[in-house]
């Protein structure tokens, strides 16, 4: 069994990681062309460049003729994943990948879901969307939206002004600006027989946009409210026929759970299930993808992760014994994400003590 | 850091796969010379051919300068890490691999440490041997008795005879034949400083001389008799100064415990610990020999592991979602160690149940 990604990141190395045990060889789709930064992959499988006006027949060959590709990222070439699923399997597929990746789409296959969604509109002026939104709301771009990157807090019409001086604009959809009390991710797993599994809701804390931790399960969740996140995600899941994981999030407001994004991936949310799950998110989308039963999501006690963001060594003086690290190989700039740590405990209140003494440790490195 | 490995087979493969996440890089000495099977570590690392006589300066250059190198197995040329020390730390030490790589040698060590272990005779002939331990006794070879090879159980003076018909015969050791009513390993892990953790006791199930299968922890263990398996150990890794992991082997017999084998590093019967511990056996070796603080050996309800022997192919329909699957990348032949399955549960009833079903699989398959 060979499996293809398309992307080199820390996901693909993950998976890779995941799947080796598996038997299952890799190949990596360096789809920025040949000046791609490969570290994170390094060895783990074959890699080959692409850029859009490449062959895709001399592509699949190069790629060691693979069963089934899939995706790391979600800002890649639509037309690559359509050409390839001439060859072999493309899980999960195109339609999920390319619906996922827009904002927009996005939007209108969760509002044909009837899934609430925070208030948006597109189309109409920056002004228009301000008196119909009110202040303060978001101007999101409609790709390359990870990270917190491309987005404009419009609290007041200076910003608005500020925003409309910019030169070359991203298309954007206007949202309004919610208030949540917290941000929730749920992670399942979907495979061919639409069977699914799903892990505990997790609890993201985000710092400038980018994640900065998680802890999971997220302490206070009501029945009620597990529910209706399952209940939104396996609608998704299969309206899409959706093979593999998927990562949901969602923030929880006084008018209850609003969805925030979808991701058709393994999830930096997720990470957390390599220590504190029978099977991990690399693993569960490798077994869903390549026609396996999906693994137990059972859970140990807590657990915790902390992204290592800039950290220009592994920390590896700074990991408990209730710790474990994952470091990507990738090279050391200024908050790129270039590893995490994981936590498992008995209790979360214990993940959270670790955690904590952990990123003091790493403050006065 | 670089770790480099004496040895290329499964263990170097899972030790690689598990310290690679920690950011380590890895080199494999293929210890019998550019002939030897390297499909288990392909990728993993730097490989480099080496056979007694070669230049152990250019070899410690090829291996890309390892700041430690440790082992995968027992028989190996000690001289090479003698040599090898020169250029940087070996983990375990030079003195833990040879006394351990020879049964005379470790009954000595254990004796010298008070540790109980089966009558032995050494140095008379097979015939006094016979008159010293009364029959049924069994012969091993001093070296190269791994998976039950080079062992002869002599019931009868007719064993003996054709013991003394074998052309070139190695040179042996005598032991009582013991009536144990089951196997156990110990695993436990030592860091630079002394710290120590242990996995709990398992119980391992042999089939013609072949690990086939351990549970986890092993049923009924009193607290004396984990106190004692636990002294003994420590007593050994302590005498040894030993750093990384060691699995001591016993047979619990009407006597008490008898400690069988001492192993110098990750072991068959601890490749359950990948999946029914926080940390696995093979990164508490690196973090051991790496200097890092031991991971949490917490384990999670129950666990086994089942050898997949001569499997031809993953048996990839057969992991159901307690399971998961370790595959080697070697060439399949007739009982060969090519994988092993891990199975978690609540409960050590579920795993049984769950290990017999995969088994009645395996064998209709």
């Amino acid at each position: 069994m060979r499996v293809a990604i398309v992307g080199c990141g820390q996901l693909a190395r993950m998976l890779a990681l995941s799947g080796i045990p598996l038997g299952i060889k890799f190949s990596f789709i360096a789809d920025q062309g040949p000046e791609m930064n490969i570290d994170c992959v390094a060895g783990l499988g074959l890699t080959v460049p692409w850029q859009a006006g490449d062959c895709v027949s001399e592509l699949y060959q190069r790629l060691g003729q693979p069963d089934v590709v899939t995706v790391e990222k979600e800002q890649l070439d639509i037309n690559l994943l359509k050409a390839l699923s001439e060859y072999c399997e493309i899980c999960p597929g195109v339609e999920a990948v390319e619906k996922t990746q827009n904002r927009l789409y996005e939007r209108q296959l969760l509002d044909g879901l009837s899934i609430p969604v925070a208030e948006y509109c597109y189309g109409a002026s920056v002004e228009k969307a301000a008196r119909q939104l009110a202040y303060p709301f978001v101007l999101k771009s409609l790709d390359n939206g990870y990270d917190g990157k491309n987005q404009w807090l419009i609290k007041a019409s200076e910003d608005l002004a500020a925003f409309n001086s910019i030169q070359q604009k991203p298309e954007v959809l206007a949202e309004k600006w919610l208030q949540f009390e917290r941000e929730l991710s749920l992670i399942a797993g979907r495979n061919k027989e639409g069977a699914m599994v799903f892990y505990p809701l997790a609890e993201n804390l985000h710092c400038d946009g980018i994640l900065h931790s998680t802890i999971a399960p997220a302490p206070d969740i009501s029945d009620p409210l597990l529910a209706q996140a399952q209940g939104y995600l396996t609608t998704i899941m299969n309206a899409l026929d959706y093979v593999g994981v998927m990562a949901m999030e969602c923030f929880v407001t006084s008018n209850g759970l609003i969805v925030n994004e979808l991701a058709p991936r393994v999830h930096n949310s997720g990470h957390w299930t390599q220590a504190g799950s029978f099977t991990c998110q690399f693993e569960n989308h490798l077994r869903a993808i390549t026609g396996m039963e999906l693994g137990s999501t059972q859970t140990y006690g807590a657990a915790g992760m902390v992204n290592l963001l800039g950290t220009s060594e592994p920390p590896i003086k700074a990991i408990g014994h209730c710790a474990s690290l994952h470091w990507y190989n990738k090279e050391p700039r200024p908050g790129r994400k270039l590893g995490h740590v994981n936590f498992v405990e008995g209790s979360l209140d214990k993940v959270i003590t670790h955690m904590t003494a952990f990123e003091q440790c790493q403050k006065t490195a």
